[in-house]
């Protein structure tokens, strides 16, 4: 059987500028176990800012970019995501992490009056179209939320925070709460969601439910 | 019964210059599973250089220090390694990538005749001496060679570099060839290595031997 090609979109390297490390790793390794061929991108583009993750305060002056710090996780096998036919694509994953709401959309600063990265936008409208199915996890479902909400009316989870449920649902999607470990599936838009560190506690119960939702992704390919 | 408290030693957060991510976080995964407590430390000094890790060349003029980076992989769960007591571990490990080789001694640049940071070694010496687990990933059994090779001629593979191999035993270590996902368990000085990203080939074998090394480390406590 032809091995499955999965798209994963990173944010940058770090939980609080960049993709949650941790969540990012688990999925390349749930989806490395089971056979599939990875195909890992990242915008080429600044951070929106660094953070320092001693002080966990804005580190000021200095400035990163987002595919190269991504890279770092990728051991450099990575692409410019501006570059990716979605058609080479049999799904597309995207890991949380405050870089996700930072450098992928402005959902940090904005809010639900967001706007989405548009090569990301591009690339999830297209895997949305042509049936493929889609996974976002941790804090990435409110790109899902933005994109596939107004028309779709996009189904997804983020654990069980009421704040960023609520700016989900006035998004134009729903929310749906799940607990540590746990998944959402929306079946009818073929996309996958799994609270992550939105709900920890800790890395065993992260991996659980990463592991749970690339299994399901793959099953839906 | 208590649960096992692990220091696990940091090197800076990307494989070229720091901690090899991936290994760093299956390391984490496998002692969480496991419902051990985690210690993550790192000296708090300058990396010995930033590496560019699209372009796999040094970011000239860049600094960035090796306990603030590897906060991004410990998620802010970190102290400095000069603050740790022995006494608080029960056992011990350390990833790869070429931070350990860089940062916490400097293989890298003068192989053999390498030193080693003075509150990594004293930690070594000090977990080795009371006969708790030592676990050492990738190219860090080259660090296990330099401590205790000359007086306790350890045994540690790093897969089967005989280049690397050769340094190992150069140092007064033995060197024992392995596969991808191997361990080898020296059971007179209780050190536990697998040989990781230097053998590869992709993240699952390294994580079935990172978890094989841990469930040998926790029994071994």
């Amino acid at each position: 059987m032809k091995s499955k090609n999965v798209g994963v979109i990173l944010a940058g390297c770090g939980w609080l500028d960049g993709a949650e490390i941790q969540e990012a790793v688990c999925t390349l390794l749930a989806l490395d176990q089971r056979g599939a061929e990875t195909i890992v991108m990242a915008p080429d583009k600044e951070q929106m800012h660094v953070v320092d993750h001693l002080a966990e305060a804005p580190a000021d002056g200095q400035t990163r970019n987002v595919m190269i710090e991504s890279a770092r996780i990728a051991r450099g096998a990575i692409v410019d995501i501006a570059t990716v036919d979605a058609g080479e694509l049999d799904a597309l994953v995207i890991p949380g992490g405050f870089g996700a709401a930072k450098n992928l959309c402005n959902f940090a600063t904005e809010g639900p009056d967001m706007s989405v990265d548009e090569d990301v936008a591009n690339l999830i409208r297209a895997i949305h179209s042509s049936g493929k199915p889609l996974g976002f996890i941790c804090i990435a479902p409110a790109i899902a939320a933005k994109i596939l909400g107004p028309d779709h009316s996009v189904e997804v989870t983020i654990g069980s925070d009421q704040g960023t449920a609520d700016a989900i649902r006035a998004m134009g999607a729903q929310h749906i709460d799940t607990n540590p470990g746990e998944i959402h599936i929306d079946e009818a838009n073929n996309v996958v969601s799994t609270p992550a560190y939105m709900v920890g506690p800790s890395i065993a119960k992260v991996h659980a439910g990463i592991d749970r939702l690339i299994a399901t992704v793959l099953d839906r390919c």
